[in-house]
């Protein structure tokens, strides 16, 4: 049986993980990518992974249901992670976390509608701005809000901003640097240390051997 | 320019979706499936189609951003549908909204936990039961909770119950039997009568032909 299990997610942050789980002698033995399976056994007798939702990964490592995750700022800015530790910057998967709109859109009169998945971030943001806004939750294609009428501002991550361009919009105002983050659960980094610690160590080296 | 936009999203709601609007004269000239756009221009001249996640549907049509939408009933009791009218169901995309957990579950003591997107929906039926329980908001893979230790049940939705059984999970209770229902704007019901009222009439027609 498994003693420690590692939370991850598909896309970037897969992609970007494995080499340097690699490094740290944790490989998988199929590709997730093209599997249909959620857990998978590795290389070392004593890891797993589960691949899950990104917006689960906190949640997952939260309640110790994994002892280990990575996670984009930006979803652990939404989430609130007070409750995990966040040891290691893994400098992979970044983005900008931004206000975008309409190309030279005007100043919007009243309050300004501003749709996202990232409602508690976009309320705080504005908030600290003393601004009022209307945040309007979506779940998916932010893009297209400006462009139905939904919303006069989207708040989203930007890469290379060839998404925002295709829709007519463009970045307004930077709210954060996003890069995913090592998340440990409290209990976890405390009870399988012996695991735990010399894996971070490991982890640790590559990023800085990566740079 | 379209006068009249419809909201869809990809996946059993659209398969079953598009049949009935051809019977009232509307085609989609492209596969959404296989393409990248959102926006669908039809064989109607006046009618377009977005395409959107299923969660975001009734959000564009309480907004106006769309006049028409056609949303699972498991989605619209989430997200507590007072703005919009639903005037139709349209007999699609059936399935049993459930309560789940391991085959021959144990009696929990002390509070269950339970997963699920469906937050609201499963606070308020337990709640009607006068249970208190805690629960845990998943975006994805709900089936996966209590294998991991997350949680004791789910809720979620059942159609052959394949998915529960490969995770070793048996449906427990049923909260809801849910088919997809045509939503309208309120403004539009009445500023877009012309257009709205024809539809509306002819896609019962067409429910009424397939029973
Ligand atoms: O600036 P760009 O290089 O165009 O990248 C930005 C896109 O990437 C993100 O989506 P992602 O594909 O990560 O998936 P998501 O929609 O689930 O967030 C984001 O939501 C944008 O759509
Ligand atoms: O009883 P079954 O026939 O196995 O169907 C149930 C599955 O269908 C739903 O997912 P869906 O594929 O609709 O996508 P979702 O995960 O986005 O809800 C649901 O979440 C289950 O995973």
């Amino acid at each position: 049986m498994s003693r420690l299990t590692i939370a991850l997610s598909k896309g970037r942050i897969l992609k970007d993980t494995l080499p340097l789980l690699r490094e740290a002698g944790i490989e998988l033995l199929e590709d997730p990518e093209k599997s249909r399976k959620l857990i998978f056994p590795t290389t070392h007798p004593e890891v797993q992974i589960v691949i899950i939702r990104a917006t689960d990964v906190p949640t997952y490592v939260e309640n110790g249901a994994a002892d280990l995750g990575v996670a984009g700022k930006d979803v652990l800015m939404e989430h609130g992670a007070a409750g995990v530790y966040e040891p290691l910057d893994l400098d992979i998967a970044k983005c900008r976390l931004m206000v975008a709109g309409p190309i030279h859109a005007p100043r919007v009169d009243g309050r300004l509608r501003v749709a996202t998945k990232f409602v508690n971030l976009t309320r705080q943001f504005y908030a600290a701005k003393g601004e009022q806004v209307e945040v309007i939750k979506l779940y998916g294609s932010m893009e297209l809000a400006p462009l139905m009428g939904l919303a006069d501002r989207i708040v989203d991550v930007v890469d290379t901003g060839k998404t925002l361009k295709e829709n007519g919009l463009e970045p307004m105002e930077l709210i954060a640097h996003v890069s995913s983050r090592l998340i440990v659960n409290k209990a976890s980094f405390k009870r399988k240390a012996d695991l735990v610690q010399p894996l971070i160590q490991q982890l640790s080296d590559a990023v800085s051997r990566k740079r």
